[in-house]
């Protein structure tokens, strides 16, 4: 398929992202929108605006486009390509495979958007040749992929590895609207859940960088705050450690739980690196068991904020037989 | 095979039940034992006494002994049949296998007691014909099994499955020895939990049934309150119903992350029945996804206190190609 490349789209809970990618898993173009919308047509509106910018851009060269894949942050019925329930866009039972599909007249392939991260990670990756293996996407909201007994694993309707929705404890938080549940990994370390306790700790610290910002008016969004981190900000850092060690909890049940070789966290909240993730060793090492404990390895995903779209791109070229 | 049969070894943390097993899983003698002892020698002198008494009643009788099948509530290296770690039994990197093989000569096969319970469970229980399983045996501890894409899972080193390990109130009470963490589903939903929870209720309402079994000096253990609760004393059915809402939170991560077709609950705990399995399925409404929560059936273990021995023997039946 040296002729020829698939789009990958990965639409995720604020923003989208799709990119021409080549069995050798380059990537030729790339397009971005926002992804909030008012009905699952106006989001099928912006696939098909971002895929058409891609696809002309590189069939203008000397491209071919044969197929697109998509992460969607739903959960899925991959058989029948509907996306069945969403906690960040307005798709309920929406056939959105199909929709897509009579909309640019090319083979188009769903998944959740956290299974395509865990695939891509999974295939060329930081899990790469895992047998057993999760993923976190921490973004808007906080996705899953599970990797057992060297397979990706989707649950026996597709609907399964919504790590996010994982209660650690129990009379905590509300979590977000679609989701019924408290206390859920979710409603603990997503960037909404950064950007409240950078929010808290700025109104108690007004002299911190956090504080400062405060005052001066800008939003305490998750961005910021790792960017504060980064800038060794007190309070930032604390923030980010605080949400750090409530992933720990959730990574700890994963390992006692599928004594996986490696688990990745992925998405925008990673970009606060070490500062995130070594409080969240810590509180492994305090809470899981042994051997379990040591053997798995902590650490970002590979592919950072491209792991969706690459993933979702992987989807595509299995589904064509590119690999085989 | 049917001139033979093995021997099925459930080593509980309190208890041990032995049982020899035919290829159609009938039981031809049962064996029983306190599994308490102060060391590992002592475990191991208990399983070869029990193996010892079944193997003589069967010898004498026509049978022959092939194998012995053995769980242990233990994280096991299953490739060298070595006990890692118990949190109820004095076995910490014990060449469990070897050392019982040696004494009884006859091959032996070692596994964790609920990876076995499962087993049972799938091939021939509550969770036959399943793709995707859980199961929780509620005893002494908590201990889980695993089926992903239709097979048993025990993790990258054989030590995953650690469902009773996995948080749901991450400032909950300290869980039992050797486990370092809080507010493990053990550390709520196990015997001991039942029996603590139904101890307070009994000081709270000392007119109840469980207010007068305390001032009549009796020990307010699981299996009494599940007799008082099957009797319908309003304090011990409570005391149930407490245990089976923190289950339903387990079961709601269960359901969550794995989209199980069915979760199995098994052990001593499990004696109470709808009391307890009711409770726990309308927290799972309340707390987990559509459509995983209501696909996923939630029901008692088929072989009740036996899953475990039958699974030991189903392992070593396996081992010996009884099934192919």
């Amino acid at each position: 398929m040296s002729t020829g490349c698939v789009i990958g789209v990965d639409l995720g809970g604020t923003k989208l992202l799709a990119g021409a990618v080549d069995p050798e898993l380059n990537v030729h173009h790339r397009a971005t929108r926002a992804a909030h919308a008012a009905d699952h047509h106006a989001v099928i509106d912006t696939v098909v605006s971002a895929v058409s910018e891609v696809r002309d851009a590189i069939e203008g060269g000397s491209g071919c486009v044969k197929a697109v894949g998509i992460g969607i942050p739903c959960l899925i019925d991959q058989r029948r390509g509907i996306a069945v329930m969403s906690t960040h866009l307005p798709l309920a039972d929406v056939p959105f495979r199909d929709l897509v599909a009579e909309r640019i007249g090319l083979p188009v392939f769903v998944d959740n958007d956290a299974n395509a991260a865990m695939l891509a990670e999974w295939r060329f990756g930081a899990a790469r040749e895992a047998r057993d293996a999760a993923l976190l996407t921490i973004g808007t909201g906080v996705g899953g992929g599970l990797v057992v007994g060297g397979a990706l694993q989707r649950g026996s309707q597709g609907a399964g590895a919504e790590l996010g929705h994982m209660v650690v404890q129990a009379d905590g938080p509300r979590c977000n609207g679609n989701c019924p549940n408290r206390g859920c990994l979710e409603a603990l370390v997503s960037g909404t859940a950064l950007a409240r306790e950078a929010q808290r700790l700025a109104l108690q610290r007004p002299r911190s960088g956090l504080g400062r910002a405060l005052a001066a008016g800008r939003e305490i969004s998750g961005p910021l705050v790792t960017e504060l981190a980064h800038d060794s900000d007190p309070a930032a850092v604390d923030a980010v450690a605080a949400i750090g060690r409530w992933l720990g909890v959730g990574v700890a049940n994963l390992v006692n739980m599928l004594n996986p070789d490696v688990v990745v966290i992925g998405g925008g909240v990673i970009a606060a690196g070490e500062l995130l993730l070594e409080p969240a060793r810590e509180v492994v090492m305090q809470r899981a068991l042994s051997p379990s404990k040591q053997h798995a390895r902590i650490v970002p995903a590979r592919f950072g904020a491209e792991s969706g779209m690459l993933g979702a791109a992987t989807l595509a070229l299995d589904e064509l037989g590119a690999f085989a």
